[in-house]
């Protein structure tokens, strides 16, 4: 990008128009979007919103996230918390606090992203705050989506037998951290290498442009099958399903035979030393859902080519458990519940 | 505050809970508050929801910001941009940045003021996110109300000869930030000083503690007045009658001497010898509601004690202007509008 216009010279209100004129509203639900005090929807089912904070430095390095892709995962990473309720998203607002250190062309480059989600995901950006930051990019991600009472799914659902249902593959996006970690490191102490990226792609794009999975969603609802209870998978396995069963009331057995982990993650984690198993329980940011059916409703979904059965409901809430392949049994542990 | 635990003690997970065990929710609209993947709401009526971002060092200064003000403030902040769509406020979720300066009590302390304004203003406290940040305090504060068809207002409805109201008076808070400002300076040079704050508790209250302004909105619903554009007073009058003309396509006139300023805003003002109808025009952060009115309607309030008639609608969209007690007669500007 060559051209380089400051935020001072189109001030903040400048800049919101900028924003504005690249989107425009899709959902009936829509009363009003950008450019009131607050924005409007209106609908007859359940309201579902949820908020997320994304922090530069903590949840993201602008030395190997290009700005398009972080705006589109900032939107799956927030919208897939709607999702995991079954809902329907419908409305974002984004939140945003910019150093001295982007221009408007990058601010742009950041829309581009969000626009390519709006479109993906099929949700009007209505709102939101541009700010100043004393120090690099802060992005606070709000969702507003739908969804009627019949299909309004939460964690505490879950019933003994139930069979516990994966979505697409775990352990990529964090395998894809560490690839691109790598190559950040090398790239600084020597700013001639080129990046060795080959045979990393998919992790690589797992990481830097992951999906909500409004898709299986939308399978879910065709079959007619209602989750008992579901979550997505921000923080691993292990924590996503320590979190069913601790709002549920029960416990669960898995088996790290059936947790999918994709043949590119098994490659490079290889590279890495590290075990991909570790990566699917505790490495977080894949975004898939985590969620437990009837074992009549499992019949009717056994057949989608992405959800895997990765284990069942049991009923002791002290149980929450892995069977290794070795038959071997180790409980399920995650970090950030405290000591 | 003696006690000092480290957030790394409790974990993410363990602050949630505790934070969490300090609210219940009182609106039969929420469904489902805090401890899921989302929050859900149920209403017939409109769904207004809008976001602020909040970023120590930019926005507030814990060198004389207490944290559990703070806490109130932002949330009345925030619920003030409902108030400006004539809606009613019923769910607020919280992120919060935090960096290792941070305790758990700290945390604890922001979240006091968070719960009496959640009590003031009758909202639940339904979610959010915490999550560490490297450089201070970090708040994305977003608020859902609700507005039946018939009551709710927006920017663009401004006619010609409708009256402009101002609620409470203007210009405190920032006076308030001008005396907070200047005894910070005062202590950081010579540590041992006493702050000297007398005479001055209004316009610093008035920075540190604002009130949103829903008992207007209840007083404007009583009276069976729905006003034909509101706007909430952030950035100063000025800022935002530009902001209902230009939504609404029409200009205005005020009047100088109309303009609600407390006695204290003057002696202070005077003091720091800066103009005290500088600070109504141009100092923000009052969080007043401006709206206009019919003259019809206008009857009907101008009993109301809060509320002053600074001037009117005209035709002419490019004619914005202020008349001064000398009748002198000058166009209203405001800073954010770029050049």
């Amino acid at each position: 990008m060559t051209q380089r216009t400051e935020i001072g010279q189109v001030g903040e209100f400048g800049l919101i128009q900028i924003i504005k004129e690249k989107f425009s509203n899709r959902n009936s639900e829509t009363v009003l979007g950008i450019g009131d005090d607050a924005a409007v929807l209106k609908s007859a089912d359940n309201i579902v919103h949820s908020t997320e904070l994304y922090i530069e430095g903590i949840h993201f390095d602008l030395a190997y996230s290009p700005l398009p892709h972080l705006g589109y995962k900032l939107i799956s990473a927030a919208l897939s918390d709607l999702a995991a309720m079954n809902a329907l998203p419908k409305q974002v607002t984004l939140g945003l606090g910019l150093s001295n250190r982007f221009s408007v062309e990058s601010v742009e480059s950041f829309y581009e992203g969000v626009q390519q989600a709006c479109e993906e995901y099929k949700v009007d950006l209505v709102g939101g705050d541009v700010t100043a930051s004393p120090t690099g990019l802060l992005v606070s991600v709000n969702v507003v989506g739908t969804v009627d009472e019949e299909h309004l799914v939460k964690r505490s659902g879950a019933k003994v037998n139930d069979v516990i249902c994966v979505t697409g593959d775990l352990g990529a996006a964090f395998m894809g951290l560490q690839a691109l970690e790598r190559e950040k490191q090398v790239f600084l102490a020597n700013p001639g290498m080129q990046p060795e990226l080959e045979g990393k792609s998919y992790v690589i794009m797992r990481q830097l442009k992951p999906s909500a999975r409004f898709d299986i969603i939308h399978e879910l609802r065709s079959l007619g099958v209602v989750p008992t209870s579901m979550i997505d998978c921000s923080d691993g396995l292990s924590s996503e399903i320590i979190h069913l069963c601790n709002a549920s009331g029960v416990g669960a057995r898995i088996f790290e035979k059936n947790i999918p982990i994709d043949d590119e993650t098994y490659l490079v984690a290889t590279e890495f030393n590290f075990s991909p198993l570790t990566a699917a329980l505790n490495g977080g940011e894949d975004y898939e859902l985590v969620f437990t059916v009837s074992q009549k409703d499992y019949e009717k979904i056994s057949k989608l080519a992405d959800v895997a059965a990765v284990g069942f409901i049991t009923s002791d809430p002290s149980e929450k458990i892995l069977v290794l392949k070795s038959e071997q049994v180790v409980p399920l542990s995650a970090p950030g519940f405290g000591q």
